[in-house]
């Protein structure tokens, strides 16, 4: 037995409440090396033998590592747990002292076994419910629409022309109100819109008022007025907070740029000396390296935290939105996103907190600070197998059970799941401009447990390399639109939105097959099932399921 | 290379800040199985190569693990690495995303390597200073000295009779006071005291007024009085906070019991159903199983959470404590302790928060809840070690590095390490009365990183099995006390803050003799070195130092 890769930890991924008297139990190990997993179970202060005993199961393997499963319930909420392990030829026993061939009986005490020590209501994990049913839709305000051009900023550039880093379109507010039939009409029901905060920028990551909406978005009526609008169509609004940094004009920076270290706002950003430096190398931190207009605040500094989590509980109360996307989130300080999860979710429980992050996200996903994460993981992992051909199906199952084993289920099923956005090139330019291919990776998004997200304008064919070509205007000129794609993404939404199980079924691969460059899977809710095949491969490719999973017999090509 | 046990996850104990610019990396592997690791280096925003390498250092083992270490630190605080691993005859890389054996280049982008995104200054985990430099005292204040016959309860027993589960004596703080000389010179520089609020019971762990001093151990002054005199003799002291469960007569549980469902407490308590059931079994929740006078809290209310929060508060500004000891903490809401641990360090920084807890503590001790705990487990391997002989030295080294390696070094340089309490058998019994064995534990315990403490009395050889045996009164009369171990301990208190590398060096085991049954190790700050050997055989050992350590030749023997 390979000791040295077992892997149980008492808390995080590996041991979680779902309710008060349910834990969710994980043990790690290495890949075909147990037969049988069992938790032994019984309450922390009942001392009696013999304890509760459950099969764990084998719910998912990557090249490393095979993980074993299972939910206890007891009547108490408070509880020691124990492993009995055995590869076919060994069987011991696993406790938080680590490995035993002898059983811990009574007299091994307290001491020996694994401790959840209760399940209090505020360590569950609560995440909102009406994210697993979304279809998210990220809008890009000033490339969106022009609904008023009575607020563009000068020298707008013609709707359409090439953008460069720095040009303005009229983008705003009142356009996306005008365009929520076209929304409606795609089927989504959530928005994730980019910054929309005072800021001198086109992008708007630069905010100089976190409390205004830009002049030339619009204006606080405006804004809820949208809000208004898109929850009467049954679509939620999230939009994005930007407390990594300020921009160039926020009140602080600007007193601190004027009155150096006498500035009270001294420590609310990282300045080497004085007076401040504008001009690169800048002696101020900054978002990156020497991005002037975007000084580093002190996220770690309780004035500052007020006056962001003044911001993020502000817009909820005056406009309702329904959550917030946070930007550059991992290079905010934890505490900080642990007061910002209790005072959003104490106005509006159900609002959503999804964080900007592209790697390993376990610190923000333990149910203190997010609900979920932009999953660019998954983006990649995607991109690698269907655009890249980099890895084959066995790899890109390997990576999904490993990007999954990181979290509690239910935060996978939470995830804002997106392949590509502002700050990457076009989906259809990962592809090259193959669209079928695209299709295939879009299907898998829209099949895949997680909240799938599209960004705007992919749906019609719009292309674009890295920012700030990927920013281009919208295509409403419908000749100029992909019908084909747009029908394919409609599609898709409606089968999520009328099928349960692509949204809460259970994820279960069944196909991985290098030679045929497939992978399918099948995902279960209750008695419903579907199934999910892709081939990745340029020949045309014929399954027949085994065991006939769905009790009858029928032929089924080119459904979508 | 078994690749399935090589272990590094971006945080928690294996990756976390020391000061702005530098992080401490862990990396775990099987016993035996690395040759070399290295750690490859650079800022997130910096793709350039070549990035920084540095060699981990093997720094401790345990019967399964070799764990690697080393600290980097750059100029920037946003940190992006990769280690190469090798076994003498492969050599990998190792980033967020698994093995490779390619070195992943610029070219594979941001996506490879394992992350530490920035440096807060909110996510250093920052202890007290003052905890390493501690020696502690624990006084049962029912059981040390009767300072004040006026206050004392009704029926009060002889001073030294034998204490039974309801009996008192009539110790108060007014008695700790008259006391503090003798606590002087012993050596000790910090108390905690058990309970003090207002309770029916001599331990006060059944609270029925958390803003009242019990009126049997003084008042508010009084306790204030202790406090100014405590520090005018430089001794810090923390109180009980017995946040899990109120008593009976608690005015909220007072309140449900009398009003059933209607009552505006409902919440705070867990009631199955109406009218409150008092007799067994009753029909709430509560410490343990059906201990009628204490009803378990609530602490996920917010409500619950402001009262007692408010009281953490109260006696720090009123009193000036040092800090809080945590009863039943592992049972408590983890946010609840999230905004303890904010609003005390808010108050005084430089308060101690440690937790009562036997177990695996991992996830109160990242920062954002406790500063420590009572290091039981720490006792217990003592314990099967020196009084047991359950294991030996061998195994009692592979103990000691498996519960270092689950914390941040600072939190293992601030555990609170006893070796019995009000809640154990006395240190004496655990040895059967082998006094010259228990004192090899005590030697251990004061050589040790970790604050030892002192229970009271086990100075002068009290004796005593398991609750309520264990809190009998103190012994003042000299002629009885121990006067050889009164001695010792306070030899060892006055070494151990004489010889900061005893409090603030490095551990590094040197002597692991399983025949000879010697366990010796290290203890090096700075230029200065001390090594301890403890024999703990029947038999006379002698050791020669390899390598002449200290620079001379010179014959120690029976020093202590």
């Amino acid at each position: 037995m390979n000791k040295a890769a077992i892997l149980h930890k008492p808390g995080w991924n590996y041991v979680y409440p779902l309710d008060r008297n349910t834990l969710k139990i994980r043990l790690k190990a290495a890949k075909n090396d147990l037969q049988e997993v069992k938790v032994i179970f019984g309450s922390r202060y009942d001392g009696k033998a013999p304890y509760n005993v459950k099969k764990m199961e084998l719910v998912a393997s990557d090249g490393l590592y095979d993980y074993f499963e299972t939910s206890i319930t007891m009547d108490d909420n408070r509880f020691r747990y124990l492993f009995y392990l055995s590869d076919g030829s060994e069987g011991i026993w696993f406790t938080e002292k680590g490995f035993s061939n002898i059983k811990p009986g009574k007299s091994f005490g307290y001491g020996e076994y694994f401790q959840y020590p209760v399940i209090n209501e505020g360590d569950i994990f609560s995440i909102p419910e009406w994210v697993q049913d979304a279809v998210f839709y990220q809008v890009f305000p000033e490339r969106f629409n022009n609904g008023n051009t009575d607020n563009d900023p000068d020298r707008i550039r013609p709707w359409g022309a090439k953008p460069e880093s720095d040009s303005f379109f009229g983008g705003d507010l009142e356009g996306i109100i005008k365009k929520l039939d076209y929304l409606e009409n795609l089927g989504v029901n959530a928005l994730y819109l980019n910054p929309i905060f005072s800021s001198t920028s086109n992008h708007k990551y630069n905010i100089d008022d976190f409390y205004k909406v830009d002049p030339s978005f619009g204006n606080k009526e405006i804004l809820k007025k949208l809000v208004v609008e898109v929850h009467r169509r049954g679509i939620r609004v999230i939009l994005d907070a930007v407390f990594n940094h300020s921009g160039f004009n926020f009140f602080a920076f600007k007193d601190v740029r004027e009155n150096g270290a006498s500035s009270k706002y001294s420590d609310w950003f990282f300045i080497d000396n004085y007076p401040v430096k504008t001009t690169p190398p800048v002696n101020y931190d900054t978002f990156a390296n020497d991005v002037i207009d975007m000084p580093k605040l002190n996220t770690s500094n309780p004035e500052v935290q007020d006056y962001l989590l003044g911001a993020a509980e502000y817009w909820l109360n005056e406009v309702d939105i329904d959550g917030w996307r946070l930007d550059v989130a991992d290079e905010v300080d934890h505490n900080f996103w642990r007061k910002f999860r209790e005072r959003v979710k104490k106005i509006k429980p159900n609002a959503y907190i999804v964080g900007e992050i592209w790697h390993n996200s376990e610190k923000w996903l333990q149910g203190d600070q997010f609900d979920a994460i932009m999953n660019y993981p998954l983006e990649m992992s995607v991109l690698d197998f269907f655009a890249y051909k980099k890895i084959g199906p066995g790899e890109f199952s390997n990576r999904l059970v490993r990007n999954w084993m990181l979290y509690q289920d239910r935060v996978n099923y939470s995830m804002l799941n997106l392949l590509d956005s502002h700050d990457t090139r076009r989906l259809i330019n990962f592809f090259s401009g193959e669209k079928e291919l695209m299709k295939l990776a879009v299907l898998f998004q829209f099949t895949y447990p997680g909240a799938p997200m599209i960004y705007y304008g992919d749906e019609v064919g719009i292309e674009g390399e890295d920012d700030p070509d990927c920013r281009r205007c919208m295509v409403w000129d419908i000749e100029k639109q992909d019908k084909d794609l747009y029908k394919y993404y409609q599609k898709l939404i409606s089968l999520r939105h009328e099928l349960i199980p692509l949204r809460r079924g259970d994820y279960q691969p069944i196909v991985i097959d290098e030679i045929k460059n497939t992978y399918g899977f099948l995902r279960s809710y209750e008695d419903e099932s579907i199934v999910v095949i892709i081939n990745n491969s340029p020949l045309s490719q014929k399954y027949t399921l085994a065991g006939n999973l769905f009790g009858y017999k029928k032929e089924i090509s080119n459904y979508l």
